[in-house]
């Protein structure tokens, strides 16, 4: 909207001759793209200091290459999440910059932002949890932060925590993912003065429900300074992650 | 049953030779059609002010093609609801005149009731919750509503839905379909002045519970003027706005 | 805000010297009065068709007395729920023209709205019941709605329910309210044609989870047309059936 | 064992050489046989009325011949519920005198018992519910009770039930079975003087949990004279029935 | 309603003057009494086989004397269930006759129908669950039915079971009230050939879940011929024992 | 029994006279003592290894007293749990030898078993955990086994843990009691190479639901050797350790 | 220990005298102080950059007044949470220079941190979430945090929020507050930039489970950068959300 | 880490050129060995009296030989669970000496342990309860303990578990394995005097919820001396049993 436009929409609103709120609906409509099947949303990067994440499930390799294009006109690097190999093989054809990570599951198209000096820690408990450990790391690099993999330390064996304690406290934000009883968030937790965002994971038996036992047990972790992000969320981990990294 | 078949029913009660319950029970088995496997209810349209609807969801296409063509003789058009691709394939060679909605998994047979003036919104959260709205619209549209729909307006680009408030606010009744968290509803119910039904969808991940924690966030809206339906039920929700919008 | 202030303020915006966030963030103030511990809302009556309900539960007496004329200079009848005995005891005396209907719970002030000819009905299972319906008569009475009471017709004696079916069908939109099982809603719904507005109950014992059972019989009804509110939540019925009757 | 046998055992425990708790073991060796994979109870018939029931799902079509074979020895029909069409052709095999009811998913190896003159009538809500309907069907035939089956009358369209409310009420039991919300139960048990066995069945959508929602309904209901059986139990409900029947 | 009366009703459905529906109304309304709080079910003892019981939880004492007063008209005796001792004084001074169950928390008025030869055992596996045991037996003894008390035979002892075995196996019909873990009834059900009801008490710690967890034990039974009522409902336990006793 | 009685009813057994199943019964009598409300169960140290405890919590003084006085002809010392202060002292009067334990609410009649030389460790991850810790406690030394107390070592301060890690060690079996998260059993788990049982207490808030956060957490520990008994059940603890202590 | 103790005692591990273990606890025992019913954490702040909080509830004054006694013996200041006005009059009297927050329920003991410039937002839906918000507001001052207080900005009148946007917008991180449905926590995470720490509170009725109804929407979020804390946790939000403003 | 090394990281330590955390990180580090993919635990024998046992769900045949052969070079023998016959196929080409258990879905590489003589008594109820019996036999024999098998004695046939009661009481501990309602634990426990662990399997249909109804019913138990597994986990009670059976 050019800026005689603007104006003469406000002298409208001025004039009585459109209310208030209509305008502020017209100026809206400059905020995304209707493009059939989804509203692409191109102030989000303005609004949210990042721009649109494709969330790939249930979203066919087609619907994914073309937000990525719309996307693609505003903003680089755009990161995908839950793409299966299939997916990103149709991707690929389409978008041949695109770049598949398979343990995370997530693609890239275009060059990651420039890493931060401070970096993220991300320590998992055992090696079932790496696949959320990796889409918490892929996202946090293409978000331009260093990463500290931490993987396969849970309490079972606690002395190969305490081996890699150093790495942990050095970090700037700390994500701890763990599935089962998720015991390893706690004692993470009483052992460092960073903010510590915690990841259940859905891998367990028996009465793991899925990751809720986990769950449940970061929200009622007893040390304190601990936050917590829905089951298997690698991603919102690492969105949270690098917005505290980058203060 | 004729009349004079009636006086002669309630003469033998008058009489004493028939129970009052027996002569009722006789009335009552005029009203539905025994087909073996299903009741198929004649007076649903005169009770209700609908004819029964198909539920295609563990029925064979060979039991849909039956029940619709004993409804067939009483009243037009036909609804069939969660009607697969496969299934609609065996319908259709037996009612040639079926026509499938793909996106909504739903057969009609027969003309669509004329549109009323006034119309219903259904509104979505993201493009996930289409083939709900889809299953809502296409019920509206054969019981006789014109429907506006606002797709993939959720609240992470809340500018999104403020751009088309004013077509929302324009209904005779609103459908707010959403997953997640199912925030969307409580949102809309704060800006309009209309009934709402909320549809909870099972779309999300981790703790969303196949759709019951976006029920349970409608239930709990802190906005008035909210009915809920169950999870994924976009028939049900066009079937009571139907209602609302012939008042 | 006079037109000149608005002009201004809008001025100001097309020559880049205030952001059109800011502005619309200025008119905004306008809508609601902050009076300490409430920011309460006076643009809801224009926004919703209703003006803010006061929902007595956690609020001391004095607060409701303070919310109650902040809204007293813009609107009236002015309705507070969930008022115990002794609440309002301290509210009669700060506003004496303040009415209690003690089952109901309920405190009016002012007069109600001129009554609709259409009407209401409002149904119970149970005689336990009958505070929930009686929430939902008060609002719906307040709210300028005839009313029609059918109180204690569950399916323990269906044929309480026969002998008033007339009078239920009669309504323009009907209230069904029920605990224990919740079987009464779905059977008055298969024999009607009006929409219907559940309302579960917390009644009953042992596994009825304080009317989680009634709710989800409620959600899953067989019968179509029904959409449902939260347990015991009576004035969130009737609101809805208000905007219903009122259409 | 014989009489000897017996008292020289006996013997013993008067002598004090063995112990009165040994000899009672030995004399419970001789009620089942141990065919490696399983004890098979040969006192069921004596204890509890009827043999025992072979319960297929998660057993090979050998198992169930060899368990069949013991029991054949001993009592006549043998039943086997849960048996898939599959495991019933490897069946038929070995026991070539056994036969299969497919809607049931039960095999019955030998003739039914001699029916008796009261019946037992098997209402369902759906026609979704007739799988579990004959499976309480044919293990009560099978167990030498009259059926009458009453299905597809669920509240949807209450005029179904009523029509048939003569052949329920002239029954000594009844079994109810519905899905959904399972309001059928209650409608049922205010309409008739006879005990009533609820089975829920796992049918429906959204929140019905698999048949956790017409439990608690069923279980909740405001009709007395109710009982309720584990979701989709239909055997179970039959079994219980037929002892009733039978008395 | 008169035969005359019933006539003319009947002519007027005939000759199209009233429907079939508003004549069965008008003949439903003869059927019960309504005394403004409730509809006093006159017809349950001619439907259920006994008149309606009062359910004494929620309603005050002077309800539970107006509703026994109209029940007094038609039937004897009355049976009142969950009065506290409080009520029963007010009760008591109304009505002099009425006698009061202190542990059961009954209240009878007027004389116990003679008694069956057959009896019903009612069996509770620790001291705790006596109250509901003592609901059920003065429940059944109202009725008409012979008890036979056989109570802390749980199965951490399980001798005292063996030893009043045949006391159980005696009963036509058997009630087994268990909480905690509820495995009573298996045991129970195991070794008898008559029909089982068994009730889940909300006696227990930790994670008895108020009862749920010996509900869904009792539910999930290994032994057949086992149905359930809801948690400490010993009256809708009796209830059904009755029915089947008194077969 | 006397050893003639023994060998008359032997002897109609073997006759035939008397069946063996009566004759069994005929012997268990003798292993209880009826005393109207309870049956008091004296074969249990017999079978169990220890005397029934008396579970205090819904039993009045008087019970409580009556069966300590049956118990008491056989055993010493008897174990009274969850008696309140107020319950004490009047059980003190019937019973002036009775000693109170205040943290544990245990009452102890008689001298406790002398100790073992091994020694159970009762580890409390909070301050808030001692009442189920001394529960344990008082059990244990009642059933004569030594005790270590290791209180608040929490794993928000693990270094507390490892600073008494030895005292652990030394133990033949180990008691970790916990409430919030419940992590401390694994780490501990983690740490030793003896039986622990862990004790999952209701200790904590938001959604620690009553224990059951802590429960599933110690259900679905990384570290092997942990079992687990109820929320809040230190006695149960006890009673296993105490088992396993004596082997 | 000083350094000869220190020297002495790490030549014995050089020598295998002493074993690195036993050497480290004998390290670790310097780092609490055990009174008795608490090990007092002297190494808290050291660790985790904050001195150890006291959680009042649960804890007599006496017990407070202790542990704060040997917390002020190293640091200042000492803060105490959930305590209620009856036991703060009680710590008073010891430690006169305590001071308390009526709303907040919290205790200081000493002056508060000098302010950082950065702020956190403390955004609550409605009133009744106001005290959770003061616990988190006094735990951020306490911690030497700039707080800005935007209270009562729910989504049912969401003018207010947009009203106060700036203020949000202008903190280094946000804490959301909400209750009944929790959409708060969405609507502002898709409006900003910053962390943002959602706090379900238990406010609420009918189906909000205590809370955890908005526990799951704040989890289930559609907007990203949003992490989550236990029901009512408003100091852990404040504890997080200090760590995040101090980088 | 040699004498010398080790002396002179402790010199560091005592002249203060080290911190004593990071010489014990240096200490621990020995005790694991990283494979990249995990960090193989070497110290787990010393401080837990077993080896690391590999679980083998979600871990490809190569991750299982690669750990095992890090295992190999401390300890036999290794065991993996969990592990699918394809698996086994790919693991017995790298490692010819493994041997495979089909029903436990167990495999052992190298020698079990010498068996000791006393002996853990394993009870299943029913034969679907067999592989979970045989994951914990198969553990349990490979730690070197001697057991004895008592499958299918399920509480429906009770005569079955009387006569094989001698078998289970001449053990030092006894694993009762149940699914559907778990009953049998509790019976067990009231007929033994050794300690009894309980593992609920998942067997089961209707409401036992994948186990968790048998995991309730085991923790709720009116018996004393249980402590209870997860769901299924055949191999954690065999591992408990194990440790105590050594004692």
């Amino acid at each position: 909207m050019d800026k005689k436009a603007l104006q003469e929409l406000l002298q409208q609103v001025a004039n009585g001759k459109t209310s208030a709120e209509v305008a502020a609906a017209s100026l809206e409509k400059q905020s995304f793209t209707d493009i059939g099947f989804a509203n692409v949303d191109l102030a989000r990067q303005k609004r949210n200091g990042y721009p649109e994440v494709i969330y790939g499930e249930g979203k066919t390799a087609e619907q994914i290459v073309e937000i990525a294009k719309v996307l693609q006109q505003q903003t680089a690097p755009i990161l995908a999440t839950r793409v299966s190999p299939e997916k990103f093989g149709a991707v690929k054809i389409a978008l041949p910059e695109a770049i598949y990570y398979k343990e995370a599951r997530c693609t890239v198209i275009g060059t990651a932002l420039p890493q931060t000096k401070s970096y993220i820690a991300i320590v998992t408990a055992g090696t079932s949890d790496v696949p959320v450990a990796e889409e918490a790391a892929i996202t946090a690099e293409t978000f331009g932060n260093q990463v500290e993999r931490v993987y396969d330390v849970g309490v079972a064996g606690i002395q190969r925590l305490f081996a890699r304690l150093d790495v942990i406290r050095g970090a700037k934000v700390v994500i701890v993912i763990a599935g089962m009883e998720g015991a390893l968030a706690s004692v993470v937790g009483g052992l460092i003065n960073k903010p510590l965002i915690a990841v259940p994971t859905s891998i367990g038996y028996g009465t793991n429900f899925g990751g809720l036992t986990a769950l449940m047990t970061m929200l009622n972790s007893c040390a304190s300074g601990i936050t917590v992000v829905n089951v298997d969320n690698g991603f919102g981990a690492a969105y949270s992650a690098s917005m505290i990294n980058h203060l």
